[in-house]
């Protein structure tokens, strides 16, 4: 048994093959962002002969740097019967300029004379040419053996010949792939072994969840010593997905034993998951192995009975290791530690006995039932502590807007148009706007209606602006969580709002965001003095600020 | 190897433990009869000693007429320290009055003698009374032995122990259960093949997905000769869920050759996931194995190029045997041959060669451009090329709208309405709406006004509403993509709308949608007669319904 296996992500790539999925470049740079902070070692994050968009990523992604990660660009050996000087593809994956790169070639004679429609020879050929050609550019090689398991059924010697030429022509790592996904675990155990025993070189595996087997053929294949480890953070990809690094990585660094990043990262594998899945702008599966919301989530009586005994009684891990929490779904013994941390910060004098850490927190269980999140939108949360500890000062009023929407008019055209009025102190301010949708007219009101009293919030600018809709059931009359990300140029910050309503869900959080700005510019000026210290002059005021 | 199996389907007891979900007794009747028209042998239905809605369904339970399943009551070993008689939740059991109960009890040593408290051979009394008792009563018994794999891992010999007293007893299958969901395939392999080896008892495997290894172990305890399966439908249950059956089915039957259900109920696998996820009120899983929306659905262009020469190259199977198909996704990275597959089911005339289908193409990518993604919306796609190719029907036409959102009035209340103009030939329907947010009150507004003119539109709701922010750098003035999943009960299909507003997107979907659905009509209605063949009739008008 290995003791260590590097670990290699390809959301970026295979993920990206996922319905429904469409990553910006921004978001391509976010993911390879945290999952290097991670400490994942290998990241496939494009296919620059496919997709013109990568090319445009890696030209941005070489700025980054990166602490653990390798940038890995993928793409296909050379196209048969032309020179890899002749291949556009292999010029385009060239043109990435990653130090590693990762070659798919045919494994399976059926798919070279059926698919590629060439010979067996020629294919050789390929992977020989494609790979020396990248060896020669002092690239490191990772060879991705498509289709292996089921070329090794089909053709073994065929197959075994293919990571033979490929080996001998230099690559680094030789990945045997599952593509269909449709392998299980003796079989994947029994080829893997017999892959290790025949090369010296390293071997790696890729498995597809078609059979639902994908993290569980992985599983077997390092059992039988492959030390490269190929999936997707929360399980993308094509069909039916990858095998899923957030099960896979404490699978076999927790259970096993096995090394796959940092031991003091473990802790950070439930937020990298819901991060992943907000930039993904997907719903994390509450039923994921180890990071989903309901991974520890406990519901039968005789199940809450025991964990309250003894955690192992019904959990196979604790789930702090993880980065994950114990949900107990009858009672409220959950959550105080995390929580205490973020109130200490506003008033380190509190403790998990105070009673109003047990307010505050039977406040959070009952936003969340309604469908709020602060795990992306902490300034909110800030907010809802500081309102319930009278740390909180009352900038202004939103008394009343009117959105209206209107088309096609007389002319064919649309208009979207906002009309607000807010209170400062005594003092009223109405103003409208236009804008090029709803919410974009409310957002241009308020920061045009409070200017006038808060210069500084010239200063502020929105850059992210997200919608989910929980329990899409309910269709047009769901819920929607809107989340904001705001900044003056120096701090970010985000914000959340939920209604059934769009327009009041963004108004809560703009709301909530011009707030947060305006706090913390006090804070600075004041510098800890008279507000912090004295709570009676805010508490009078408390909650004023809101919409409505 | 084994060559039959018998399942036994736990989604009404383990799966009603499941975070968020609630089953009517309605409800549980429903999936009961779904469940035995696929022809699962046993059904476990509840835990009547600790659910009081269980009794009540037990009751109506009865006149069932089943023509597969053994409806299964569940319920735990006596209590310790008094006997059978005296304990209430055996005797809810026996009321519950099913030919079969399943009775669970410790196999391990730390969770007698720590969570029930009580001494390593009491425990063994409780066993043997209790299945005794229902033996007595001519009753078949099912013995879960809990934590069975993880008691093995503690102390062999009393986990062995607690089976053998079970066996002696009368049960008539010892299910081997890994309840924390903590084991590995290789391991639950060595294990169960032990105990069959040990037995000459019907052996039995249920496991949990904690480490993503529910139904892998089950594959493994399976070909370690374990007869009985126990899992839940959809992967419902406790944590991260059960071993999820509408996988492990096809697993054993199609790819390992080993009977599970009638042969020709394996193509009812697909429906009856979606019912029973319609049913409990969730989405299903779309990456689900074999069942999932996206288990045959090909994005990669290589990927397509591959299915359209041969199926296999890309499928493990074909999606058919389990009554499931394929979905080719329209997207940037497909070519022409993708494109084409969905053109000449409009017009089988055209080839790649045609100028429409170039035309066609060009359409795409510029609407890719502008922020439309097709490929999860199929339908919007066949209107588009409908109207390209003069296949279309224009039915209404929206001539105005006007929303307006307003917040707090004078009395604190937020209202959206939404009022509405479309003409019909040469009638006018004017009307309005209130709605639960702007675009819940235009869709109401839509419906109203246009029922008046099909009234087909009343078997159509929506199932699904889904907002995507383009570009989210460009914050509240981004561009948003709404889809939208609309059924008439029958089938149902997607529809996509892309503005900087998010109203004028979801009124551009909502709007194909309706008319999707009365093309679809109108087809049905001619069977392919007149429509089809007469151009000239749909040309003059095409183009004419739309927003604005």
């Amino acid at each position: 048994m290995v003791h260590e296996v590097v670990i290699f992500d390809s959301t970026l790539r295979d993920g990206a093959q996922t319905r429904g999925v469409s990553f910006s470049v921004d978001d391509k740079i976010k993911i390879v962002k945290a999952l290097d902070v991670l400490g994942i070692q290998y990241i496939e994050a494009g296919n620059p002969g496919s997709n013109i968009k990568d090319i445009e990523f890696f030209k941005r992604a070489k700025k980054l740097e990166l602490k653990h990660a390798k940038l890995t660009a993928f793409g296909s050996t050379r196209r048969k019967d032309i020179t890899v000087e002749e291949d556009k593809n292999v010029q385009s994956l060239l043109s990435a300029n990653t130090s590693a790169v990762a070659i798919f070639g045919k494994s399976w004679d059926f798919h070279v004379t059926d698919i590629i429609r060439t010979t067996l020879e020629e294919n050789l050929n390929m992977i020989r040419d494609t790979i020396r050609f990248f060896k020669e550019k002092q690239k490191e090689v990772i060879f991705d053996a498509e289709h292996f398991f089921d070329g090794y059924k089909a053709n073994p010697l065929y197959a075994m010949e293919t990571l033979r030429v490929a080996a001998e022509a230099g690559a680094d790592c030789l990945v045997l792939c599952d593509t269909n996904g449709g392998s299980f675990p003796d079989e994947v155990y029994e080829v893997t072994k017999k892959v290790v025993e025949t090369f010296s070189t390293d071997v790696g595996i890729h498995c597809h969840n078609d059979c639902g087997m994908a993290v569980a053929n992985t599983m077997m294949a390092v059992k039988a010593g492959a030390v490269h480890v190929q999936g997707t953070y929360i399980g993308l990809g094509e069909r039916c997905g990858n095998a899923n690094l957030s099960t896979l990585i404490p699978n076999l660094q927790i259970k096993k034993n096995i090394r796959c990043i940092p031991e003091e990262q473990l802790s950070q594998l439930t937020a990298t998951a819901r991060y992943i899945a907000e930039v993904t702008n997907i719903s994390l599966d509450a039923a994921s192995p180890y990071v989903g919301n309901n991974a520890f989530a406990h519901k039968g009586g005789m199940h809450v009975d025991g964990v309250n005994k003894a955690s192992r009684s019904f959990e196979h891990i604790p789930p702090h290791l993880v980065g994950n929490s114990r949900k107990i779904l009858m009672s409220e013994v959950s959550g105080k530690n995390t929580l205490l941390s973020k109130i200490q910060k506003i008033e380190p004098k509190l403790t998990k006995e105070s009673p109003q850490t047990q307010e505050i927190l039977d406040k959070l269980k009952l936003l969340e039932h309604k469908g709020y999140q602060f795990e992306g939108a902490e300034s909110s949360f800030e907010l809802l502590i500081r309102k319930h500890l009278g740390k909180y000062q009352p900038f202004f009023e939103l008394n009343y807007y009117k959105v209206i929407e209107e088309g096609p008019t007389v002319n064919g055209e649309y208009s979207s148009s906002a009309l607000i009025k807010v209170r400062v102190n005594d003092k009223e301010e109405m103003t409208a706007t236009e804008g090029k949708g709803p919410v974009h007219a409310l957002d241009l009101a308020l920061r045009k209606a409070l200017e006038v009293f808060y210069p500084i919030l010239k200063t502020v600018y929105l850059t992210d602006y997200k919608v989910r809709v929980l329990d899409a059931k309910s269709t047009t009359a769901a819920k929607v969580r809107v989340l904001i990300e705001s900044t003056d140029g120096k701090e970010s910050w985000t914000t959340v709002g939920v209604s059934t309503n769009i327009i009041e869900a963004s108004a809560i959080a703009l709301v909530d965001s011009i707030e947060y700005k305006l706090i913390k510019e006090l804070e600075k000026n004041e510098k800890g003095g008279a507000y912090h210290g004295n709570d009676n002059d805010t508490k009078n005021t408390s909650g004023a600020c809101r919409v409505g």
